[in-house]
């Protein structure tokens, strides 16, 4: 049996080699992904980020728990959780993260988790976390709750991935996060207070819709594409508001459906991925086609300041192809 | 008078037009990059990072404010500030920074500052910053100050950028702080705790030197290529410590010099920045040889899960080149 049918048996050990031949990129893991791809697009992906010291972690923690023991007459869901740190070149965070999280979880068929750390490659860590979450996928998880470290380019780029996104905040994380926040907004479809039972958390919350207010001037500050924005509280350490936050992500799955925007996002998400690796299997093919010689002259004029980097692609793709008219490149000014 | 040629002169507002043209990538910005090419590589690049409530602001207001006012015989330095906010497509957060060191800054003619927010685009701030930077330089700037708000890759693409790069931390930032250091302290020339009046400024110092521990095993601690990265205690609101980190600053320049670091980091970056251009090149190419048509049916073909992404490159490449083997593409496993 191959390593693709035995995950598609349900196969853990399968799941967990096939998941480090895909993040490596190795052949058998690109030949793995193109055989599982048919059967993507089943889950619901479920982003949550958020600023260092906001408990992300333990919430992520809880909200699996919570999914695992659902009320009587609701049928637990499979879940997956994909732990990302985009800053760390080594993993110990989310391995430290991960420790954390077994003692709850450990031993529980319907669970996975599974951290990532940076690939160090431009972009390597959001293609590596993309392909992870299709093997996910095709592995039947019903729900894949993607966490991140961090605030910047890192979380726009992995909240791409999501069909919801949670943004994560907490009392008393400084002033200057005030600057995290507007943009942070801009991917939230739900808003978690977490920490509420520490002093500031009126002000936090208070904080937040005037944000929300702020970037949607003249509008329902929390309504968004049809969407009102939810702001919630938690106290994840002590298990406090997780159901309500549950009741929203599958608020926000059924909205997703019935308007459209499910179907609108995967096509955005499977587009920026199309692009992605399109945009890498061109370069990669223009270097084997390119002499290195050439490549470290172009390098040694811009060093030198004999030509700027605009003029030395331009004289590269010359180089690739004699045919080429000195007006055709988009980098002439 | 050229806009070019007025900059060099050392006009303000011809640098603030430039500048804006280069942000906004048009044809003249770009003609701009290209002719001011040959006069960059005198500044010194500066980058400071750092988690959000750390100050960072603060510092880099104090860093230029002490350049400017140096000790007697020693010449003050022309120094420009470039505020990056990847998390914001706004550039609120920044703006209402800039304003807050307008108090100090504001009518000397030997600063300037600039604030730069997301630009959507993947890579798209870490180009522009980039641009911007080599604009600043040209400018005849002795020291460009590069701030980033947040912690991830974005991060680390803006280091890039830098010959010397400041990470600081602050005293009671929350727990999981610890896992975004790890990846941090990779980039850090120099570490500096700020605010180090606040209770637990000994904690966060020891947190940190346990760490530059732990990423250098069996080896001096704090040594890298030959550096000795030097832990800092600062208050910046009060003006404190800010000598002593100048002072590192300058001795970090001295030793990339002596070392022929500062020669290898030039290259990194440009062949960084010439291998970012060229890959978006190729993909503006591609995209101007193929139909629309065929790109849509992809991503069609994609949603309906009918091809796999790495299926759907294979084949928008097949159609661009009909000659094209089947076996030749890069992402066949």
């Amino acid at each position: 049996m191959s390593l693709v049918e035995a995950l598609l048996a349900g196969e853990r050990l399968a799941l967990a080699r096939l998941l480090s031949q895909v993040e490596n990129d190795t052949p058998a893991g690109r030949a793995g992904l193109d055989a599982l791809y048919a059967h993507t697009g089943r889950a619901h992906l479920v982003g949550i980020t958020g600023s260092p010291g906001t408990g992300k972690s333990s919430l992520v923690n809880q909200l699996a728990l919570a999914l695992r023991r659902p009320p009587e007459g609701t049928p637990p869901l499979r879940v997956a959780i994909v732990a990302v740190d985009p800053s760390s070149p080594f993993s110990g965070g989310a391995l430290l993260g991960d420790r954390v999280r077994m003692r709850d979880l450990s031993g529980d068929p319907g669970v996975f988790i599974r951290s990532m750390a940076s690939r160090g490659a431009l972009g390597g860590l959001a293609r590596a976390t993309a392909a992870a979450v299709q093997v996910l996928d095709a592995a039947g998880f019903d729900m894949i709750l993607i966490e991140t470290v961090g605030a910047g380019q890192s979380e726009v780029d992995i909240a791409r991935l999501a069909h919801t996104t949670l943004v994560v905040e907490a009392p008393g994380l400084g002033d200057d996060i005030q600057a995290i926040k507007a943009g942070i907004l801009e991917i939230a479809d739900i808003l978690v207070v977490n920490k509420a039972d520490l002093p500031g958390a009126d002000n936090t919350e208070r904080a937040l819709r005037m944000m929300l207010e702020l970037a949607n001037p003249g509008r329902d500050p929390h309504e968004h594409q049809g969407w009102r924005v939810p702001v919630l509280r938690t106290v994840a350490a002590q298990a406090q508001g997780i159901p309500e936050v549950i009741a929203a992500v599958q608020q926000h799955a059924q909205h997703l459906r019935s308007s459209g925007e499910w179907h609108s996002r995967d096509r955005a998400r499977l587009t920026h991925e199309l692009e992605d690796r399109l945009r890498s299997t061109l370069a990669e093919e223009f270097h084997r086609r390119l002499p290195a010689a050439d490549y470290e002259a172009a390098v040694e004029a811009l060093l030198q300041r004999q030509l700027s980097p605009s003029q030395a692609v331009e004289k590269l793709l010359r180089q690739a192809d004699p045919a080429r008219s000195p007006q055709s490149g988009s980098s002439n000014g």
